[in-house]
């Protein structure tokens, strides 16, 4: 598809037609800090790839003087949406009331294949509900799944774990289709060609663990020719930022208190070093000194860098940044996005999910081999 | 009971009698550093507290030279046991088999009264499936669980985690014991007379999570007035490490997962120091005026400190320790085996039980209310 004008592209008036998969529908609004920030975001985002165009969604009197401020109006639409959603709604009372939120209007455009993906740094219960009930799971797909990159020590830096909490359940098909989700994402979010797949448990034997993963390890074995990813076993807690795996399977339940508690560790770990280096004045004088190694360190570690959940299994592509994304989140989760949209990332997945379940037909579409 | 002689006390030639809840049982062997390191961290535990007396486990030949090297002999008896469990032998292997090692001669000493506790670095599954089999489960108890002390922003520095691992099932009622087990062991173990008590989840919010999860909270709240504690509602594994609750109860599939993910994020973080002090020489200069600043942190996130996974719910107390433990490591494993034997832990764990099983007889003997 190219950009002649005409194409089912962005409609606004002060915005030219794109080719969709550099389109990227954004969620100005629910945001910790307020749709000043998801603009600067964009600016950012923009000023690296200026292929991007913008679906912006939110009260367009608060948004037009904040796109203008950061010159972005030749590049964005803005989708009038009076309606927020906040982080205390209930997922089920979006369902319900939500039609006229920044949120679902943000998912309707990737619906309406506007936009190739969308991104809000809002209430990922009610994002998670709007997007499975506008964009419907993929066919085939049982369980939708949220995956995030963790910082490791693989070569790429990141590895992929989910799921991290779309949902509490998972049986060993669910789990295996995690997998090609997984491996999809790792290939063209990272990168990575074939990439190492575990599944995570208790040990690392055979006979550990619960029984539906011994079914699961089965299951992910059969599809790793086919879908051209290793199988390397059952992992551990404390390999998920090892280089051993490129993407960690897991229920939603164990996912999400994994990555808090990683998360919980991290924050701990930072405070007790700021702690630490308070403690006397030749500590602090040393602490000057350290800033630089402390900031390289922090860079490494920084959520802010791989700041993007990734919805998996539905009919688009939503990734979910912070509540409390800054300017610097917000541009990361759009580069993701926009690196997912262009490598026809919803396709493959679709593709790939679809052989997986036995429709012949689609496995010519699958992703396997080719490159990001 | 005192310390007059010809009480059940240690039964050697060269050791006097002593009351068994300063005795502590010792494997000597299965730990990756062998006898010597155990032996030296015997010494050291005595160093702190003289009452202390041991029996320790192993072939004689091998220990006797260090024991002596050490100027144990006085307060050590040798259990000649020629086997030795190694960390790849199966635990069903270890039950049938495993008669002749010192693992097993370890738990007799407490199966017979002899010592108030075990202490092992050996094979964590052996352990506890030999423990299961010599001491059995307390009256009530459906699973034992495994505790385990977490560096935290709490007063006392740590909070207590449990089931990290003993069994990779918890339903609701196991939950209540873990609770109840849990709030014993951080008032015994780290003097805190009315511990927090969290359940761990997804979401601190009611609807969230896994039904028996809620279940659990019920039955939980319906015990903490009767055995002392406040029960804080569910937590998120970000705050295992926090000031907001004292003692994480989890089923041990979930609990193992998250100490493992935390243990894991700690040492890719401090991976992830070292090479950034290493880059220039700029920075290796600041990490040698910030060496007193680092060495301050280790200590506070030391595992070596807290190096003691807990068996609760038997008929005696095991303490487990790392399979890689140094002597501080085995120094401080002794020192929390003996706090726990000399504080009667393992009755009042027995009593509480008791009595939120209905055995109204036991209530009387319940630890509620009273100090460490």
């Amino acid at each position: 598809m190219g950009d002649e004008p005409g194409s089912s592209g962005v409609g606004g008036d002060n915005a030219p037609s794109s080719d969709p998969k550099h389109v990227i529908s954004v969620d100005a609004m629910g945001g910790d800090q307020g749709p000043a920030v998801v603009v600067k975001g964009l600016a950012r985002a923009a000023q690296v790839s200026p292929e991007l165009r913008f679906i912006l969604h939110g009260p367009e009197a608060e948004l037009a003087p904040l796109v203008a401020k950061r010159k972005l109006a030749g590049i964005t639409t803005i989708r009038d949406a009076q309606g927020v959603v906040s982080m205390e709604d209930k997922p089920s009372y979006v369902m319900r009331h939500g039609k006229n939120t920044s949120m679902w209007s943000a998912i309707n455009s990737v619906r309406a294949r506007d936009a190739g993906v969308c991104v809000s740094c809002g209430n990922t219960g009610a994002l998670m509900a709007v997007s499975m009930v506008r964009l419907r799971k993929l066919p085939g797909v049982n369980r939708p799944a949220i995956a995030v990159l963790w910082p490791s020590s693989s070569k790429q830096g990141f590895n992929v774990m989910l799921d991290v909490g779309a949902d509490i359940r998972a049986d060993e098909s669910d789990l295996m289709q995690y997998a090609l989700m997984g491996v999809s994402y790792a290939r063209n979010g990272l990168g990575i060609k074939r990439p190492r797949v575990g599944l995570l448990n208790v040990g690392t034997e055979e006979h550990k663990g619960r029984a539906e993963l011994k079914v699961a390890q089965d299951l992910i074995t059969a599809q790793a020719n086919e879908a051209n990813f290793d199988y390397v076993g059952f992992v551990e807690g404390g390999q998920i930022p090892s280089n051993d795996v490129d993407v960690i399977v897991t229920d939603g339940f164990t996912g999400n208190i994994a990555l808090k508690t990683g998360e919980g560790t991290a924050s701990f770990i930072s405070s007790a070093l700021r702690d630490a280096f308070r403690h006397t004045p030749l500590s602090r004088l040393a602490a000057l000194m350290a800033y630089t190694s402390l900031n390289r360190l922090k860079k490494r570690i920084d959520p802010r860098r791989v700041n993007g959940g990734v919805f998996l299994g539905l009919n688009g592509t939503v990734v979910k940044s912070h509540g409390s994304a800054d300017a610097t989140s917000v541009a990361a989760a759009i580069g993701l996005a926009h690196q997912l949209s262009s490598s026809g990332f919803t396709e493959r997945v679709a593709a790939r999910v679809a052989a997986a379940g036995g429709f012949a037909d689609a496995e010519d579409l699958a992703d396997k081999g080719s490159t990001p």
